[in-house]
């Protein structure tokens, strides 16, 4: 019978986001996202549950070493940690930065920098508040 | 490549229920349900996580706006919230009010008023403490 | 220098309670204490956490043995657990269950069951939710 | 003997900041706040936890009624809540909004506006993250 | 439509392990496995989350007694709790002790002691710290 | 009036241990100590909680920078993550290893290695699991 495991990995880090669509008009962006429009952004500590699939390499015990994954995580996080995300990022020009679009960019950002035997990326959740989160994967 | 995308909102709320099935004789309910049988019932803090799948609108950023997904929530959860399970609602009058039959009675509940564009209730998870909870799903 | 040391237990159990004052009319009652009215009571998974202090016994390195305090923590909340406070124990005939009266009771039921040595109740936390708690010591 | 007894209430709210020394150079603010200083600030999700003292009221059995309490609270983080603290508020046109700070300034809003019998403040704690807090009383 | 339903029970123990591949040489054991290769181990406190799938009983509202199943689990954990898995275990004499092979084994211990009506295990989450976590199942 | 203010930072490590009295027998050690005289130990993910307290400095608005206060604790944990604490430290040749004693050593070890300004450690809180908790302080 085949056997699956997934290993998972939880960071948090510090964001700031505004919810605003240009295209709209200042009462339309009020109606729709509320408190949310405030010009400067208000904040959150993000968690993100990274979550790898793969089969265990014999010598080790482990699907992948800890010491490999986290560095790749933090390597992602660190363009959005302690940051504002639609000015101090590329990512939220066009996007607004909600939970389910940031979600999908930490998922895609990820998967491009980890290389990892047969490891592979099998999700992310993201939490924006321990009790709203949302969960990406393809 | 397909991709997925889940919202999950978490709520708490308190109740309390007594199990006890009235085609047992006293002896039998308290050896299967032991403590849970005590007579007034007793209490719990529920937490319920709903999740939601569907597509992003490109212009909100979002699959279904917080501030309509909540007061669907609160307004199914206000029928239970502060209430013993068994006395002050309707559904428990041959179910038992367990984990298992209040999950359920929750999805039905919440998939009967959630009418948002092509958002559909994808499972909820309810937590009868931090340590015990049932999944249910279609 | 004086040195300080105190050690904590905390233990959840679950009760329902009904806050009704008996000398009032229904509609005080209710623009008091509001949903927590409802006459089958609602109910919580408290936790209660217990601070005792003392000395640290040389030989085993302990204020007291944690196999010790234990079964006293639980033989008091036998009394309360998965009970509905109002109709099910002695303590709430003339007392209303919240949560500043119900600390004070348990502080009182481990004081009078605690001894061991040296060692005292210092304090008790009740958390009604782990949103709302009440501190009691004297 | 004396009895005392404290009630807390937990409230989250999400606020972004930056901190930044006007009359230092930008070496010595990266110097000394790191990735706090970036320009757009970053977020966080803050708890606050309110402690009342006071006497319980023998017809309500309440220190103070949370119905009454927590719009209190709620009025006071209206201020702060999805809020950029260095431009959306008055406080901090010359304090940095580190924690130490708005914990001081949290409790002097409280203060201001709790006029409850004879309950008082008796101390914030506010977290900055589950691994960070700050109390501050009188 | 079919239903699906899961019931979840998380219990902590506590255990230390030490990861040390006797094949290689003490510099390839430091340069892999760090700080977890300390001779004496190193401890944690895990938790299990069990998973069991099957139909609820009409007359009990459960897929299964709680007061059946938690005795399962602990007989389970019983040879694992306050133990060095790598010495007071048999599972780990070749088997390095860590999260994705603890997972396994503890799956494989709990399908073997779990009989009960058409219920089974479904899968098993073992966290080792709160921010690291691996799923098992078949 | 006075103002007080403290500030609170929290971390997490891993460490194993072993309760004996190597003056007692063995069935001595059984009785007292019951499952925690395991011979290689057992584990736990610790949390310290280090409270500092201090005057604010105008410029940083902080008590000490946690740049600062970080490095400090880390360096003190060191000596205790991932180790087994009877053995790998000189801490408990003597002293038994119980929660109650390792608080008082690492508020010890803390407090000899802070030096910032008027800052010093005013009480250290250390979790042996999430239900079982030790304060210390002078």
């Amino acid at each position: 019978m085949a056997e699956y495991r997934t290993l998972t990995k939880r960071l948090e880090f510090s964001a700031s986001h505004r919810y605003w669509n240009k295209h709209w008009s200042k009462k339309k962006n009020l109606e729709i996202f509320g408190k949310c429009t405030s010009e400067y952004g208000h904040g959150h500590n993000y968690i993100l549950e990274t979550t790898i699939e793969g089969s265990v390499d014999p010598d080790t015990g482990m699907m992948i070493n800890i010491y490999e994954l986290k560095p790749v995580i933090k390597s992602v996080l660190k363009e959005f940690d302690h940051k504002f995300l639609n000015e101090d990022t590329d990512y939220f020009e066009e996007l607004i930065p909600t939970t389910e679009n940031f979600a999908k960019i930490l998922y895609e950002c990820i998967t491009e920098k980890l290389n990892s035997g047969d490891c592979k990326l099998k999700k992310v959740r993201l939490y924006e508040t321990k009790d709203l989160f949302v969960d990406y994967w393809k």
